[in-house]
């Protein structure tokens, strides 16, 4: 099987991840709960993952906290930063791990909300329609880096500079990108981004981060509280990073996992050009119609498509049967899809990871007529 | 190493738990998000894990949401179902996983909070107090099954009977007992069970759930929100569980792991005793003192204590030395340790559990004078 698939899941992880984790299977007990040995090369195992993912992120041990998903650290992100009463605005090409919290936030008349459209044929556009939408009011932003459905990067820089004031918070979903690209959080202008540690890094499935701007100071609001390990006599969680966000028995193995990940990580040369390959390969094939790729854009290499007359599932069934592991749907972002006009029919979604060779995209490609 | 910390973790995990996250780790991929065959074996494996937790705690698959942990689970539960405005009711033996998110309803204003007594010396008088602490007019109940401090056992199935009210909810924190005594989530009583994976099952640390009893027809608010892989047109999260609270992906290698172990799980014979034999023994030593132990109630295999004259982590670090690991301090349940008298000492604790023996006991006790 050749897997494109890697937006979902990085897929195959290492054996070195592997290795890792039987290590912490065999060896380690409950992190920061005891003192014994098992206890505490457990905290030790922790804090190099934190360490590791600081040194990655541009940020310090104690701004990452790990949370069991992105989406878990978005959660925790946009309910613990927003300012009550205030209006939060987001972008059109959002994964439901964004666009369900805040319409919760929403429903419960929390926040109120504006979207602004990612304009696909210029980044300045875009940049315009964030700063207009921000307008003298918004307090916060929580945007997608790229885009899940499409792979369109998106110019948070940039974005964060158009808004000149200080207290205007982003939050970043980087869910997509860790892994991909290089990402400094002071660089991007983000207060914080959330990652998962299963996509573009290859850890485990069941690991993630939000991970804080060194740079500011942030109080969060809880969503989870328990056990903390520190500070047990408090009725609240404490109050400082990471223990703050960090309730109950974290995933040891899967930190292990995460920080041999993290290690043996080393951003990707070859997946651009291989996602521009099969781009452009497809645009050949009669009846396939590329959504949301324009020329000039910064992509992640991610393609989706349609091919005329079959519904999506149908062509990704048969891709399958051919041996490619690709993903059809919604891609569990509806926004996304309506923005490019894909809402009524899905689309085919390829992404290309560590592993992809050129031969696998000619091997996909000769699969249509 | 003698390992007496197993409240805290279930150590060691067992080898074909770490086969079982192996193949998952080499094998799986994102489970309920793609239709190829690392997709839908990973959303096979997920279900294989429902179908068993719902066997072993008398539910069925789809009351099975699988959760980072017994403190999500917990989360989850409270913040799900509580109604506003009304009064809940707890325990003074909890833990912070269930301290913690009730103290911050409250502040929220969103709850009013009571507490009753669980009286050591009469399972009788902790039913009454149970009782009358509900009255007429508390809509919910959170409560421990075990103490994680002292191991005791509360009667949950007399104190929901002691409630006649249909409408009134139980939830138990059945972390300390999952694994360790059979539960039936219709004869407790409960309408929903938090479990962790790692404790009494031995299943990877970063794994539980919460499991609703089939009979109730619960509604959940969500507390996190994301990509449901199902249903991704809504806003919100699907009305149907488990998806409802499962937003994310999820810890698939963990979920492997607590499977495997769930299957190969057989309830302890011996551990009840070994406990009885380190408890007799201990009070004979001089200068100990057990906290929370009375003749007559039931308890699971931990044991608190304090010898007197030395501070409780000195104890724990001698025993450490000696080649034994136990947990000193507060044990994230200050509540607990408030009503044994020992908020101010904290205390060490012994929690017996899978592969100790009496040999392990004989010479932890030979340990003191």
């Amino acid at each position: 099987m050749t897997y494109f698939d890697h937006a979902a899941t990085g897929f195959p992880k290492s054996e070195a991840v592997l290795r890792a984790m039987t290590q912490a299977h065999r060896t380690l007990g409950n992190p920061g709960r005891s003192g014994h040995p098992p206890a505490r090369m457990a905290e030790e195992l922790v804090f190099s993952c934190r360490c590791r993912l600081a040194e990655l992120f541009g940020s310090t041990p104690e701004n990452v906290v790990l949370t069991p998903s992105a989406t878990f650290a978005l959660n925790l992100a946009i309910k613990g930063l927003y300012l009550p009463g205030s209006e939060v605005i987001t972008s059109d090409l959002e994964h439901n791990a964004v666009v369900r919290p805040l319409h919760a936030l929403r429903l419960a008349q929390e926040i109120t909300m504006k979207q602004f459209h990612v304009d696909l044929a210029s980044d300045e556009k875009t940049v315009e329609n964030f700063s207009l939408c921000a307008g003298k009011h918004a307090a916060m932003a929580v945007v997608t880096h790229a885009s899940n459905v499409c792979g369109r990067l998106l110019p948070l820089e940039k974005m964060r500079e158009s808004v000149g004031r200080e207290d205007f918070l982003l939050i970043a979903d980087c869910s997509q990108t860790a892994g991909h690209i290089p990402i400094d959080i002071r660089k991007l202008g983000a207060d914080v981004i959330c990652i998962p540690g299963h996509k573009g890094l290859y850890g485990p499935m069941g690991t993630g981060a939000l991970i804080c701007n060194p740079d500011k100071e942030l109080r969060f609001r809880t969503v989870i509280e328990g056990g903390s390990g520190t500070q047990s006599i408090l009725t609240g969680m404490p109050e400082s990073l990471p223990e703050r966000l960090e309730a109950g028995t974290p995933n040891v193995c899967g930190i292990a996992g995460l920080c041999a990940a993290a290690k043996e990580f080393r951003y990707p040369r070859e997946e651009g050009r291989l996602c521009e390959m099969l781009a452009e390969g497809l645009k050949s094939k009669r009846g396939v119609r590329i959504h949301g790729r324009e020329d000039g854009g910064a992509y992640l290499p991610v393609v989706l498509f349609n091919l005329e007359g079959t519904d999506c599932e149908t062509v990704a069934e048969a891709l399958s049967a051919k041996g490619f592991a690709v993903r059809a749907g919604l891609h569990c972002a509806p926004t996304a899809h309506r923005a490019l006009g894909t809402l009524e029919t899905g689309g085919v979604r390829v992404s290309i990871g560590r592993g992809n060779t050129e031969e696998d995209v000619k091997r996909f490609l000769s699969a249509f007529v």
